[in-house]
């Protein structure tokens, strides 16, 4: 279950690199590197961090081969997915959703409290995405103005709430990710920002 | 006696990274992220290349409190400490007299050699300014003209040269510190810089 | 032989920090630290992947002397070395031939995929480059449209071929490295890049 959701998050990401790698009109290595770090840049850092090394992706072999099969399935099929700017949003979304929950399981494996496990999964969730979006020279998505990191806290924060109940693991993983993903979604459709502090 | 010098750095930091923050006009959870990663980034760096993991902010929760303590008092007297570059400048240069001392002990701790000790307080001095500034698209303050690793290799420098005398570890630790700060502040106040190698 | 290569790139990286950072017209520090960075960013990257921590050249002295006393060496002999796009391309390639291999090898020793070795290769050979062209304010040389990266998994490609045959490792190790320079110095000169795969 938990590794599933790892998978399919892996798949989001390599996605989203993709896209964004094809619209800077990279050539295939490149495409494939983007989509790698954009994969793996969050998982990485959270490793990294608590000392899981080797990281994830070194000994399990399942993550690359994920990789490399949607990355080029992504590239052979680019003409269909070409409503470029939505898939992105969307791919990106599930992707944060998925990996905000696998980054607080990983910290709560390591006995880590509760907000270091939010940080975690932000972490997670966010460090791909950013190092995409460094590499192929965008603004990084967490300094738009759109809701991203918020909406990993939020999720986070309900994970934790939720665990004070007799919910079944899976289930909360399955919640928890949702909010992350909704949230996300609801702010962009409905433009909700943080309440502006500058007022004054 | 370490852990206090530890942590007033990390509220100079935190409040520098608040102060910038501020300044680029950011929403509540990004001043929050600025502060923390200025606050954290260099000791995380210097612990991952000991291989200290967990990192020390994720096991001991007095680092996250002290970081989202320091951040809401300074959003909330923002307007008194308005004048923003002298304050930034200050807090900015406190904390890292502090972090190369701490730095340098969790080098010598690792059993490394004075010259890598040197370099680990350097980088966890100037690691989280340095995100600080990329974060927030300023021009990172380790290239600018102005003396800031240079401050740190002295101090540390001498902290070596002193500990060839007997003197109590708690002094060591205060005069290296002393000597950090007062070389910056001395440094951009006489705008001393290193010599020029481009005269020929 | 292995510490030999090792030492080598070092050489030459270090050096191809000192040409690019005195093209920046930086301070003396400023041009140890950017030669400091180019030769040690990739390998500290890798073991800290690994988890080989503390990371290599803060166990080992004798890369931080090398640095130190190569980047003097280029600095002294600055006006002789003028030709600086020339040197600094030379440097820089010679530098990433032999870091592939010793990345490649160190995943050996740490029992992982090849495939996954290859990665670490292609990260030792092109991490520090791209910090080095980071920190420098230049476009990160990965991402021009020379062939870098990819001279870097052919030459870890033709290491995992050799390996099936029974040839001894040094020459192994030879003729990945050089497989990787001679494919970057080639494609440079005839101007070879990868097939094109927006032609639709």
């Amino acid at each position: 279950m938990f590794l599933t959701l790892d998978i399919i998050g892996t798949i989001a990401f390599a996605i989203s690199g993709v896209l964004v790698a094809l619209s800077k009109k990279m050539d295939f290595f490149g495409i494939l590197i983007i989509a790698f770090v954009t994969a793996v840049g969050g998982g990485t850092l959270r490793d990294i961090l608590i000392g899981n090394t080797p990281v994830g992706w070194m000994t399990n072999m399942v993550f690359s081969y994920t990789i490399i099969g949607s990355s080029i399935f992504a590239i052979v099929i680019r003409n269909k997915i070409n409503y470029l700017r939505t898939s992105l949003f969307l791919f990106d979304t599930i992707g944060i959703g998925l990996y905000t929950v696998v980054g607080i399981e990983k910290g709560l494996n390591a006995g880590l409290d509760p907000l270091i496990c939010i940080a975690l999964g932000t972490i997670s969730a966010c460090f791909g995405g950013i190092l995409r979006d460094i590499l192929c020279n965008e603004i990084p998505v967490i300094f738009r103005k759109e809701i991203y990191a918020t909406a990993c806290i939020l999720g986070g924060t309900v994970f934790f709430v939720l665990r004070e109940f007799p919910i079944q693991d899976d289930i909360i993983f399955i919640i928890a990710g949702s909010v992350v993903i909704s949230a996300r979604l609801l702010a962009v459709k409905f433009k909700i920002a943080l309440p502006n502090i500058y007022k004054d």
